[in-house]
């Protein structure tokens, strides 16, 4: 077995075989198969495709690179969730302790942000005291203690995928839907969960652009978690527009809280409980209500409990960005767009986000949205305001605000697009 | 200007910009673009394509990474010939002379075999004494006195198509058109050649295993022989058989040897002909007679003085191998197929070639053939004999002969393949 033959195979069209797949995650992570043939490889698959057999074997080979976690001992039925990534998207925040709240346990292994998407690590460590690295040992003991447990996922699962991750970004490999799927399914399936409900976010803000790559997606990640014996369900959800009414890290931790407390804005609510019903659904917790644990505090109560059991302080106060800029309605009418993409890298360069794996985030940076798409607006008013720690970030933010919304004249009609797209099992 | 962004572009089917080639020339030959960059580029250019614009640019900017030749010093006319690579295709050896001796001045900087297709500089260090590597001055200063220097390119020449071939010879991404032409024609135009013929071999010997490939090749290399003031012509050539009746490298050199004498088999001296001709043609030089020169001593005269200048002996006996192993024909009939692929890997295991690029190559290694595709055969009677230094070998190059050949009733019909199948300009 030789790296050049497995390329070529690929390259000419051909299926890889089991022990060709094998071999070459397995060389790889030794190191025996350089980077240059590895990205030569995820090219050849990037524009030639792989069939449903070849990634299911895929993945099983990342999954076999490293160790599997096992919740067996838990009472509770295991129910995770994974978003592809979006702008605003703090829905893991509330929905973790939501789901626990309602009978299942919640093993939410997180990332953090990289580019216009941010990460649910960057969000939870805004809050004082709260730790993302636990042991396998303490992630058990906290999921076994409050139902849930939101933490960042250990070296030892999948480190295959870890390395060809890390490739992709810099070889233009990325936006290969068979390794997009091998890459999330490996971990989620390494996990143990018993089900999983997956977030498949389709917009402008989105990985996926258009409904067609999201439905491949999806129903690649499906295949491949119910041919592994986890229940597996995707939503397609829409991303044309940031989720809620915050993009930040702190001002997201924020509306998570209101939506805990039973109040926040309205889409989030919505994709919190269709997401927390599919995931109770697929645990086999049919009679669960989600609702009633938002409106009556026990989700609350698994959140504070889950904070606490991290090192994190649930009442500290959240830090607050020095500087703020407001940008304001042009014209009076109703705000007919306001893009997700243009938000998320506004965020990002106000300091939520990072531009490399090693920097820093700014924990209060952000944008606040003060109208959402179908709001009518009055000129003059707060439209937007920024936040961020270095006001020298401003104008470079204000340009990618700058052509990101459209106010039409009053009485244009408007035809909001629905929080869920599709749903596919 | 960035790596990513130029992979993504080619990826996406785009059409490379001129400031992205010359950027991604330049940066990968400085270390900058990575290599595990460049193999997903460069297989993005293999399935995706270049167009004749991305190729020339390509081509400029990897003649711009390293030095240009001048032979405007000299006062004849310069014509190069440039073979894809065969099985016992010894044709440069009796050709550069040939030119010389009828008007031409022919700098032929060569290379050594890797795989089953031998080198021209392999062959002649079989010479006792004879040197393939001259500065720049040995060269000009042979080419001056004697019209004709077959030697090593210099390491300056096109430095960044050394580097990109090293890489695609471990990323199957050697079989790209656009990348082969423009390494071919890189150091081709780099070398300052006023004209070129290609000799691009098809068949089971060759790179290009069909005639379409070939032809597209071709085309490829003579558009930008002429687009950079080359006179260029291509012909398509058979190697679906080997040339003549040796392929090894003392045995080729004395084939080489006899078609200069006035002998030699029939293909050779037609091959070696007809590429005489267009290159004296290409040169200017109409009037010349090559078939004269070969039958009046005067090529021989320019081959026994190019060899002196370059160290070698002439008149030295060639190295012969110390064991040999005779393959009888197993009936009698008509020997319908010589199988080029075969016969050149039954060469390269029994040391006429090398594996990898360091190792050394035997002078007296090879295959003799008593019978080509059209001749009749009695059973028993010697059809090859295989010559090494290390006897172990025999097995192994047989496995490689076995199958390779097809002897057929007496009286079946046989329709020869000619040398030259097409004449591209």
């Amino acid at each position: 077995m030789d790296a050049i033959s497995v390329i070529r195979t690929k390259r000419d069209r051909g299926e890889l075989s089991d022990e060709q797949i094998d071999w070459v995650i397995d060389a790889y992570t030794r190191g025996e198969v350089a980077d240059e043939q590895m990205s030569a490889l995820a090219m050849a698959i990037l524009l030639n495709g792989m069939n449903r057999s070849e990634i299911a074997r895929w993945t099983a080979a990342m999954i076999a690179s490293g160790e599997r976690m096992d919740f067996s001992s838990l009472s509770r039925p295991t129910a995770d969730k994974h978003s592809t990534g979006g702008v605003g998207d703090k829905i893991t925040l509330p929905l973790a302790p939501l789901v626990a709240a309602c009978g299942a346990a919640v093993p939410q292994l997180s990332g953090r942000g990289l580019g216009h998407t941010g990460g649910t690590l960057d969000k939870l460590e805004s809050i004082p005291g709260w730790r993302a690295l636990l042991s396998n040992e303490e992630m058990l003991s906290v999921l076994d203690g409050t139902g849930a447990v939101i933490c960042a996922a250990g070296d030892g699962l999948a480190p295959a995928d870890k390395k060809l991750y890390a490739l992709r970004d810099v070889t233009g490999t990325v936006e290969a839907i068979p390794l997009i799927a091998s890459s999330i399914m490996s971990k989620k399936i390494a996990e143990g969960t018993g089900s999983l409900v997956l977030d498949v976010k389709v917009g402008t803000g989105a990985f996926m652009k258009t409904l067609d790559d999201a439905r491949e997606l999806a129903r690649t990640m499906v295949g491949l978690g119910t041919d592994s014996g986890v229940r597996t369900v995707a939503l397609l959800t829409d991303m044309s527009t940031p989720l809620g009414l915050t993009a930040g890290n702190a001002l997201e931790v924020r509306e998570s809280v209101e939506v805990l407390a039973g109040g926040g804005p309205a889409d989030v609510v919505e994709l919190t409980l269709a997401l927390a019903r599919e995931m109770l659904d697929a645990a086999g917790l049919k009679d669960a209500d989600p609702a009633k644990a938002l409106a009556d505090g026990s989700a609350m109560d698994v959140w504070r409990r889950m904070i606490a059991a991290q090192g994190g302080d649930p009442d500290a106060e959240l830090p607050v960005a020095r500087e703020r800029h407001v940008v304001n309605a042009p014209a009076s009418g109703v705000l007919t767009r306001l893009d997700a993409y243009g938000i998320g890298v506004a965020a990002w360069r106000l300091g939520a986000g990072r531009a490399r794996k090693e920097d820093p985030v700014q924990a209060g940076a952000g944008v606040e949205l003060h109208a959402r798409p179908g709001d009518r607006v009055t000129e003059g008013q707060p439209l937007l305001t920024l936040h961020t720690d270095t006001p020298d970030r401003f104008d470079y933010a204000l340009q990618a605000v700058e052509g990101s919304y459209d106010v039409a004249p009053e009485g244009t009609e408007f035809t909001a697009t629905p929080v869920v797209l599709e749903r596919i099992a």
